[in-house]
């Protein structure tokens, strides 16, 4: 059984969740489902045992202080600190780099909630396992209701522990998105992957050599501190951000993937959060010093002041420091359009 | 023309409104429409130009302070401290037996917003033509919608400026409240009354004697302080607690009203003050700190942090210090039963 080694990815700031979510307080750093941080949740599921190296963590330095408080339960980590953000080519291109030729990683995003361990580690062995055979491997989440904001994977023929991707689709209006949900043959694209350091860096260098070249510059000229990796800044910053799936993986001819039905989220808004959460019996979440009256399906957070909702449903209403939120469910999506969500 | 006493009523705590009113802080001191109080602008609309006496203020030991820090308009008034609160019956006939019996006075609550001042006064002088004929004078209010928070006065025979009363109405339900709206012969019982103060107590003493004794023997046992008049405690506390339209003008068959159309609002909760406010084009009513997304007829006010609001029509957002209210405009009637409202 192949080692796996989890590359963390500590990118997304999250504004959709503002004011929970700030710019000096980004969203995988929060402990919005549970006690956990997603980033400490996101460690710790791929800690522990058999079957799974010390993680490496890749983030910006903005979010350096973030990252080393919070990484507790994984001591013998590394993190490779970026420059600049240049979207996940790159990001994963740096710790392939850095990781040996042969080695299993696991691109694992930190912002995302999981809710059945058990279920993302057998995916991660199939998908370990697809790799070591020489694919690049999506873990492709079940859907369970017809989103427009994922992109979709097309499932093809059938391989030991998984399947060939026949197509990676953009996110689909809600029409497709019904099509697709209704066809059974399609997942989301959660941005797990699983693919071995040399394979990746093959298939970079032949779709998006310029990116390749330049990481590898970047982590030659680069410089180690403690348990961080800071690739050469200038030589880094001229490389055209480009997203792993379009850089890689719609272009190769190696994808692959492993279906898995593992209470996966993106808390990609509120109303992702609150079903992320455990209701009450009207389906109310609250947090901190919250009075429901006549409500249903209502998120209610404080950090100090008391709420008292009375007669809604399907809102969310967050207090958070010197802001206040109150949302529709379907308004969720536009939370990061708001002029103080811009600035903060 | 008679000359008209004002008598302005200080007793409302207001809970519908909380957390804006609150127990330290009562409804008719607040600013609630436009810049000057509910009671200063009672004060306002009962003084200035010919025709009114200086004002008499009954109200709570507990809201003296509140009351002489807004009586800068009034100079002269005077103000009636009552030792506790024992309904509007013994309030008024307070008022009555330190007035000369026979000063016309004007009842007036002062948690209620007059849009139409020059309609409120030509209504005024109407009712106290009726009160020096020996009337006790109901000003009706036009309805506009079937309420049924408010009691009804139907309508009698006409009288010279008015009509005499057939009948006092309770609270009716929904479909009651239609047919009254529909039948045209109904206006609202707003509180505001006008009487001779000789007359008021006359009929109070045939219907109520118990109760005009013990006012009568409290001003009697009473002291002046100031502008202040303070009735003995001990005998105003045996009085049993009544309001002026049962103890009074139910039984009456002196009962005269006199109809008017002048912008009137109890501002009995949120709807009513989001209804008393103007509104932006989409029926918006903002103030403090907000910014509001696809919103309709929203009331959403701050005194401090800013409130974002998305996608919602018809509720109330309240960001009053440590108290943050969210209410659909129906559930704005059940703002008083919150436990948050129940203790402060």
């Amino acid at each position: 059984m192949a080692t796996i080694h989890p590359v963390i990815m500590c990118g997304g700031s999250g504004t959709r969740l503002w004011p929970v979510s700030r710019k000096q307080r980004p969203k995988p750093f929060l402990p919005l489902v549970g006690e956990k941080s997603l980033f400490e949740a996101t460690i710790d599921r791929c800690g522990g045992a058999g079957g799974f190296a010390p993680v490496v963590v890749v983030t910006g330095a903005a979010h350096g202080d973030l990252v080393d408080s919070q990484l507790g339960s994984a001591p013998d980590a590394q993190v490779i600190v970026e420059p600049a953000a240049k979207n996940t080519a790159a990001a994963i291109a740096l710790a392939a780099v850095r990781l040996p030729e042969d080695a299993v990683m696991l691109v694992c995003p930190s912002d995302h909630h999981i809710a059945d361990t058990a279920a993302f580690r057998e995916a991660a062995q199939k998908a370990a396992a697809l790799a070591e055979a020489g694919w690049l491997v999506s873990l492709g989440i079940t859907p369970h209701s017809p989103e427009t904001g994922f992109g979709y994977i097309k499932t093809g023929e059938a391989l030991d522990g998984g399947f060939k991707v026949e197509r990676f689709v953009e996110k689909p209006d809600l029409e497709r998105a019904k099509a697709f949900l209704a066809d059974g043959g399609y997942s989301w694209n959660g941005g797990i992957f699983a693919f071995r350091a040399g394979t990746f860096l093959e298939e970079l260098r032949k779709h998006e050599p310029a990116i390749a070249d330049k990481v590898e510059a970047a982590v030659a000229a680069g410089r180690i501190s403690g348990h961080c990796f800071h690739p050469d800044a200038a030589t880094f910053a001229r490389i055209e951000g480009e997203s792993v799936d379009y850089a890689v993986m719609e272009k190769t001819d190696r994808a692959a993937m492993v279906p898995v039905d593992m209470g996966w989220s993106d808390i990609g808004n509120f109303q992702a959060l609150r079903d992320a959460r455990p209701g009450d019996e009207d389906g109310n979440r609250t947090s901190g010093n919250v009075e429901l009256v006549d409500c249903s399906n209502v998120l209610a957070q404080s950090d100090g002041p008391r709420i008292s909702v009375i007669g809604l449903s399907d809102v969310a209403v967050i207090v958070d420091g010197d802001e206040i939120l109150v949302t529709t469910m379907e308004g969720a999506q536009k939370v990061g359009k708001l002029k103080g969500a811009a600035n903060q």
